[in-house]
C-alpha cells in the first residue's frame, strides 16, 4: 500500500537500557544482556522490521553522569554500528562523533569504511563535545570554548568532505587485463592548509556508497543552528511543546536559503519518548512505575551538569536557584530546563522528575492512538520532518513502538509499509552529493 | 583427538585479495567482492572452520604504495573487525592502530569496545606508522623520527593499560534493588600526566573481557625488538631462512627477563605465504602464473618505500645500488631487503620478484606436506611459536591452507581440533593480565 501523502521519517535512538533514567532497574529490562552485542542486534532487526529509517547512538569521549546510577553509553558508536552493519540489511546506521577531540583523516575514513561495509547506511551526528570531562582525556585542562568549538568543527566537516571527494566516483577501474587498479588521475590529494588543520590526502578508501555519509546535527544554539543549516541533513532536537518545536523548525529551515540550500535539504526530527499502554490510564501507570525507580541524587548530578552550576547542596524541594545565564556547554538544553523550571515554576525534585523520562526531550505518555495523534499533528502542521524516538525502555519500548504506533501511522498513510530505498540518503530522500573536487572524466584506457 | 605435542598457533593475515602483489589480477580472485563485507566474513569463517586463533588487519594511515597499480588496505580495521565479531563465534581479530596519530583515549576505548562486542577476542598490532605521507595528514610535514615515535608508543601503552585498568573487573555491580549501577569506589581516574600526554580518565566502558586486549607488535629493530619484550604477547616477524628466525626468535625471547617476563609470555610469529599445489611442480607453476603478472613499475615504487629511496632512475635489470644505510622509517624491512639483495647479488627486477609475494616476508611454494615440514622445523626446531599465515591470494589461498595444510599438521599433532577456549588471550595460552590499578575489594554494600 502506497500513499499519497508525504511520509514522515522515523529514527530510533538507542541507549543502553532505555531513556528513562531508571530504565535499567525496570523489571522488564536486563542491564547485563544489555552489555552484549546481541541485544544491540535484537533492537536494529526490531527497528527494520518496522522499517525505520534509522539508528542512531549518542556518544561522549568521557565517563558520563554519574555511573553509580546509571550507565549511558557503552559500546563506541563506530564499533558497535559496523558490528551491526552486518546483522542488519537496510536500516541506516548514525554514529555520533566529536570533533573537537578527533582528526579528520580518521573520521572520514571510519565513516567511509561504515559506508562500504553497510551499503551505504553510515551517518555521522556531528558533535563538538560540550562535557568539561572530555576536554580532560584529552591533553587539556578545559573545553575549548563554545565558538572555538564551532570553528574546529566547520573546517573537520569542510576537510572530511575533501577527503571523501578525493577520489572520484569511478577512480578504481580494477582492470585486471591491463594492470591498471585504480586511474591515478581520477585520485587526488587535498591539500588542505587551514588554521586546525593541515591534511595532505587524499584518503585511503574510495568515496563512499552515499558521496558522503549522512550528516546529523543536533546543537540548537544560535551557532549550532546555523552550523546546522550549512552542513547538516538531518537535526536532532530537544522541544517540549508544539510552540517551541514549530518556531524551532522554521527558524531552521528559515536559515537554509543563506547556503543556498533548500528546505526539504534538511530533516528535522525532535525526539520523544513515548510511554505507550493499551489505555490511557496504563501508559500513565507505566510512566509513574518507572518515575518511582528514579535515584535522586543521579538526577541531581545530570541537572548540575545540564545547568553548569551544582545543585547538591540545594535542597530538593526547594526551588532551583540562580543559575546566572549560559556560559559554557550545551546552550539549548540550558535554556529549555531553565525555561520549563520558570513556566511551570517547578521544585528542583520536580524539575528532576520532568527530565528523567529524556533529559529534557518531549515524554509523552498515552495510547498507540494518541502517540500517532502527537506525531501527525507536529508532522502535518509543520514543526517536523520526522521524530527521534526515544523508548523508554529497550527492547521493549522499541518493540511497543513498531507493533503499536507504526502500523498505526501506516493506516494514515504516514509511513512506509515498505523500504524503497537502499541507502541511508535514499531513506529520507535526500540526494547522493555530486563530487565537486575530484570529477569523473572519460578515460583513454576505457576505450 | 588431543596430543600431547606442544600446540603451534596460527594467525590469518587477510589483505583484499591475497598478499601476492598480483594477487587481485589472478583469474581466481575477484577485487570487486573484495570491496564487500561478504568477502571478509567468508574469509573469516574459513579461518574459524580450520580452528585458527587469529585473523589479522594491516593498516596505515594513507593511501598505500601506487593505488594505480594495486590496493592493499580498504576497509578501516576497527570497523571492519567488529563486523567481523558479529559474523564470527571464537577466532580473534586483530586490529592494527598507531601510536603516533592516535589518541590513547579514543584507541582504549574502541579496543575495549571491540573486546567487549565479541566476547574478548580483540587484538591490538601496535605500530608506530613509519611512512613519510602517513604524518602529512595529520598536520605534520614529516614524520617524528624513530626514536620519538617509539617513546610516544611506550607512553601510549602505558596510558592505554591504566585506563583499562580504570574500572576493577567488578565495578558493575548492577545491582536494581539499591539502584546502584557500579560501584564507583571500584572505578578511579588515572590522572595519567606525562611528556606526550596527560589524560586524566576513567575509561567509559568496563574493563574489556580479557583485561587488556592481546598486544601484538611486529618491529623488529634493535628498538622495535626491545619493545616488543617489554610490551608484546604476541610478534609478527618477516624472517628469510631458518637461520635468521632462529637468531630473532632468541634475541627476543632473551630480553624478556629484562622486564621479569618469561620466555612463554610473548608468542613469536614469522610471516610465511604458502604457495600450495598437489604436486610441488603445480604449486611452482602457481608461483609462476602470479608472478608473470606483476607490474615492474609497481614493485619499484614498493622497493622504493621500503628503501626510503627513489629507484626509479635505475635500470630493472642492473644492480639495486648503494642505498646507504638506514636513516629513518621501517628498520629492519630496510636491512631484510638490502641483505637479501647482497647476499643473492639479485638485479632491481629480481628483487621485485623476490618480494612480490609477501613484501619481504617468506615464500614457500609446495605440497601440504612440504609445508607442514617446513612449519614443524621452525616450530620444533625454536624459532617459531607460530606462524603468520599470508595466503597468497584470497579466499582460495586460505581454503587451500585450511582444508590441505591443517589437516596435516593435525595428523602430526602440532595444531587444535576444537578450540579450547573462548577467548584470543585463551587460544595462544595467555593469561588475562591481573588490574594492577583499580583493585576489587569486598564491598559492604554486598552484604
Ligand atoms: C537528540 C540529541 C542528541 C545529542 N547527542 C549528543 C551526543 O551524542 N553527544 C554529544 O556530545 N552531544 C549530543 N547532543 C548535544 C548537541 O550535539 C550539542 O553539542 C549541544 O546541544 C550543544 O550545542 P548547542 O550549544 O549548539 O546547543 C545531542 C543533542 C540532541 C538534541
Ligand atoms: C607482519 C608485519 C605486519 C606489519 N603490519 C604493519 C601495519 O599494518 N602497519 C604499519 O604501519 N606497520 C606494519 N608493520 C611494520 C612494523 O610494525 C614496524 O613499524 C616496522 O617494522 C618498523 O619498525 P622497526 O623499525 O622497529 O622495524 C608490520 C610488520 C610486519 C613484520
Amino acid at each position: 500500500m502506497t500513499s499519497n501523502r508525504k511520509q514522515l521519517h522515523l529514527n530510533a535512538f538507542v541507549m543502553p537500557n532505555g531513556h528513562h533514567e531508571a530504565a535499567w532497574r525496570h523489571p522488564s529490562t536486563d542491564p547485563h544482556r544489555a552489555a552484549t552485542l546481541k541485544h544491540y542486534v535484537d533492537i536494529a532487526r526490531t527497528a527494520e522490521r518496522g522499517k525505520l529509517d534509522s539508528l542512531f547512538l549518542a556518544d561522549g569521549v568521557a565517563l558520563w553522569g554519574n555511573v553509580r546510577y546509571n550507565s549511558h553509553t557503552l559500546f563506541e558508536p563506530l564499533t558497535l554500528l559496523s558490528a551491526l552493519a552486518g546483522a542488519t540489511e537496510r536500516i541506516g546506521l548514525i554514529a555520533t562523533a566529536s570533533t573537537t577531540y578527533n582528526e579528520p583523516y580518521h573520521l572520514a575514513r571510519k565513516f567511509a569504511s561504515l559506508d562500504h561495509l553497510s551499503g551505504g547506511r553510515a551517518g555521522w551526528n556531528i558533535v563538538t563535545s560540550a562535557g568539561e570531562d572530555e576536554a580532560r582525556n584529552f591533553n587539556r585542562d578545559a573545553r575549548p570554548s563554545h565558538a572555538l568549538r564551532y570553528e574546529r568543527a566547520t573546517e573537520f566537516v569542510e576537510v572530511a568532505k575533501k577527503l571523501w571527494d578525493s577520489w572520484a566516483d569511478d577512480a578504481a577501474v580494477i582492470d585486471k587485463a591491463s594492470g591498471v587498479y585504480a586511474d591515478t588521475d581520477l585520485i587526488h590529494p587535498i591539500d588542505h592548509d587551514g588554521p586546525h588543520f593541515q591534511v595532505r590526502g587524499p584518503l585511503n578508501i574510495p568515496r563512499p556508497v552515499q558521496g558522503h555519509p549522512l550528516l546529523v546535527q543536533a546543537g540548537s544554539s544560535e551557532t549550532g543552528k546555523e552550523y546546522a543549516a550549512r552542513f547538516a541533513e538531518a537535526v536532532f532536537t530537544a522541544q517540549q511543546t508544539f510552540a517551541e518545536g514549530k518556531a524551532f523548525y522554521d527558524d531552521v529551515k528559515g536559515r537554509l536559503a543563506n547556503y543556498g540550500r533548500s528546505p526539504e535539504e534538511i530533516k528535522i526530527l525532535p525526539g520523544i519518548s513515548p510511554i505507550l499502554g493499551r489505555t490511557e490510564a496504563e501508559a500513565k501507570e507505566r510512566e509513574a512505575e518507572l518515575n518511582a525507580l528514579i535515584t535522586p541524587a543521579y538526577g541531581v548530578r545530570q541537572l548540575s551538569t545540564m545547568l553548569d552550576h551544582d545543585l547538591t547542596p540545594y535542597p530538593l524541594d526547594g526551588p532551583l536557584p540562580d543559575v546566572g545565564t549560559f556560559t559554557e556547554g550545551a546552550q539549548s538544553r540550558f535554556e529549555l530546563v531553565t525555561g520549563l523550571a520558570r513556566r511551570e515554576n517547578l521544585t528542583i525534585r520536580q524539575l528532576i522528575e520532568r527530565l528523567a523520562g529524556g533529559r529534557g526531550h518531549r515524554v509523552f505518555a498515552g495510547t498507540a492512538a494518541q502517540v500517532a495523534d502527537q506525531l501527525e499533528h507536529w508532522f502535518t502542521e509543520g514543526a517536523a520532518d520526522g521524530f527521534n524516538i526515544m523508548p523508554p525502555t529497550l527492547p521493549g519500548g522499541l518493540e511497543d513502538f513498531v507493533d503499536l504506533v507504526v502500523p498505526e501511522l501506516r493506516r494514515r498513510g504516514l509511513f512506509r509499509t515498505e523500504y524503497t530505498a537502499t541507502t541511508l540518503r535514499g531513506h529520507y530522500g535526500l540526494a547522493r552529493p555530486v563530487n565537486r573536487t575530484t570529477v569523473t572524466t572519460v578515460k583513454e584506457h576505457a576505450a
